[in-house]
């Protein structure tokens, strides 16, 4: 089976959930500008899934450019990802609604978290697929992002119940780290080429 | 007709499916954990079908995988298993929100039953568009899985009535018979290869 | 321009519009069996709508194939057709919860009209762009579908206010004529490989 | 990175927006034509924001055109398009639930305007990528849409709330002059094809 069909249904899903998540910003029934105040966290909790979900679309398009024949594992941990991510609208309309009140803010990371546990799984899938010498194991190497990010989901999830600022602190910060360009399957599909 | 704008379609309905599932999980108005709590049954009827459209996702694609030409049979007994399958979403929203009560049970097993059935219709189209050489049916052979689910299902339709919990562990039966990795299709396109 | 993109997007139009349609079926509160009977005819007209929007899909599809470069005038007129086809939804849903009422099913012949006005434009910008030694031409002929269709469903309109019904089976009869397969765009392009 | 992926997934956000924003088309209880008076206003905002999408699909289309390599920046300023063209829906249902009302059309050019900005950045980025020889640089040339348009938005927003007439005839007047045929990046391939 072809890479191709499946680079399509994930796009696909991504696209719609990046969509479907903007019903949640309910069209006011007054016409006055002051009418949007309300809708401001819920706008804020849109722009941050927005973001989140842009790096995973990213992330998962340069991870699948070093995979050659997809398998049957492969397409469960993919479909596993794509089931924690499709519950992102959710988490992020119930934040929002909230104004990012402490339960919503803790199962916010716990989908932050379990996203980026199916994220691990399915690269770890592709790095087996390809053996000892997968490039995509070359790549990611310390992972140090990969280690940090659920690190920090972990402790926002409590955190939230004391302030749940520091938790939203902490999930803008780890979107930050991962917006920085992130060369390393560039460079090791690079290297390899080169050599 | 080639087959990509054919699988494009399909992936296109099953991604969108697949994600307006999640739109019956209903943002609570309430921001307490305990907000939560009636969703439950909510979440597990969406766990429940996006595994079975994640089946029927990689078992149309492994399918299809044989086809070379399309023929106008096979596109209206596809756009046929996709008639059934949209109406999964609402059948799961129904189970969900009267937290697995008898008649909304009984009709998730129509959906899939009828499901089951346009499943086999299309791959009798695409069986009798092969000719006596199909790889398809070499592929499926006895197709003991395609015979035993719709029996399943026919079986929890009148058994909801009885009890609903055992409608609903036939329905997760049947997804994990399908879970298993079944290699019918790649193990006949590979015998063939190497013939 | 390739033509690639315009399937991708139109395919991606369609099969939202096909799958959001079934939104308008709202899971009812009560879980007997009776909750489902005044749905009944919100799942005829998401039948019927079904069908249509499914052929819709195989025409444009199999139109497309004679096309090898997209040009403005033909970008427009696809948006065009998907316009009318965007609207499909809302009319059907007024349709379906209205019981086939005079005016909803009025309304649902129009945008069946200009549905098919908007197919009708789109193919000659396909011929014009073509020119006299035109494919698309050939294979469509006299057209007669082309020219049936539109014209029954101009009749369905006023005919509405007499009896529902009459509009109603008219748009049935307009779906089966287009169901039987048409196979002039296949034979026309076989021709002209032959010769 | 191929640009491939990059156009399937705008064209499924894209598409998923321009479908999406009919939902705000209430289907209406009452059955007779008059429940449709009130639902005008929505209907001419969704016409105004179709043909606003169908032009930015197709001017995306032709601008991607000229790349060859997707670069990061790119990918993000990407991105940052979709997201303001996500924000459309929710600015067409306001503005037309409340009749085109100062304040939401006042919105509607911001979500324009930041659109038309977020486009810009997205063109100076594949120009950057391109380097001196850029054929999309020669392509745009002075840009005078380009700059016109934002340059309307911006005057649209504050006379909203002189009269929201003048805005909408603003908007109207920018699709317009968007509609008429653009050549621009078509003939800067010819010539260079020529060359």
């Amino acid at each position: 089976m072809g890479k191709g069909r499946l680079e399509a249904f994930s796009d696909g899903v991504i696209a719609i959930i990046i969509t479907i998540m903007v019903l949640e910003l309910h069209v006011p029934a007054g016409g006055g500008l002051r009418a949007l105040r309300p809708l401001l966290p819920v706008f804020l909790s849109y722009v941050l899934s927005f973001v989140y979900l842009g790096i995973y679309w990213n992330n998962h398009h340069h991870m699948l450019h070093t995979v050659k024949k997809v398998s049957g594992p492969m397409l469960w941990a993919n479909l596993h990802l794509l089931f924690w991510l499709s519950l992102v609208p959710f988490a992020t309309g119930w934040m929002g609604v909230n104004r990012f009140a402490a339960g919503p803010t803790a199962l916010y990371g716990g989908v932050l978290l379990l996203s980026a546990v199916a994220y691990f799984v399915l690269q770890e899938a592709i790095i087996a697929s390809q053996g000892p010498d997968s490039i995509l194991k070359e790549a990611v190497g310390g992972d140090w992002k990969g280690k940090v990010s659920p690190a920090l989901y972990l402790a926002a999830i409590p955190l939230a119940f004391v302030s749940p600022w520091i938790s939203n602190a902490l999930y803008v910060a780890v979107a930050a780290i991962w917006l920085v360009p992130d060369r390393r399957i560039e460079n090791a599909l690079r290297a390899r080429e080169g050599a």
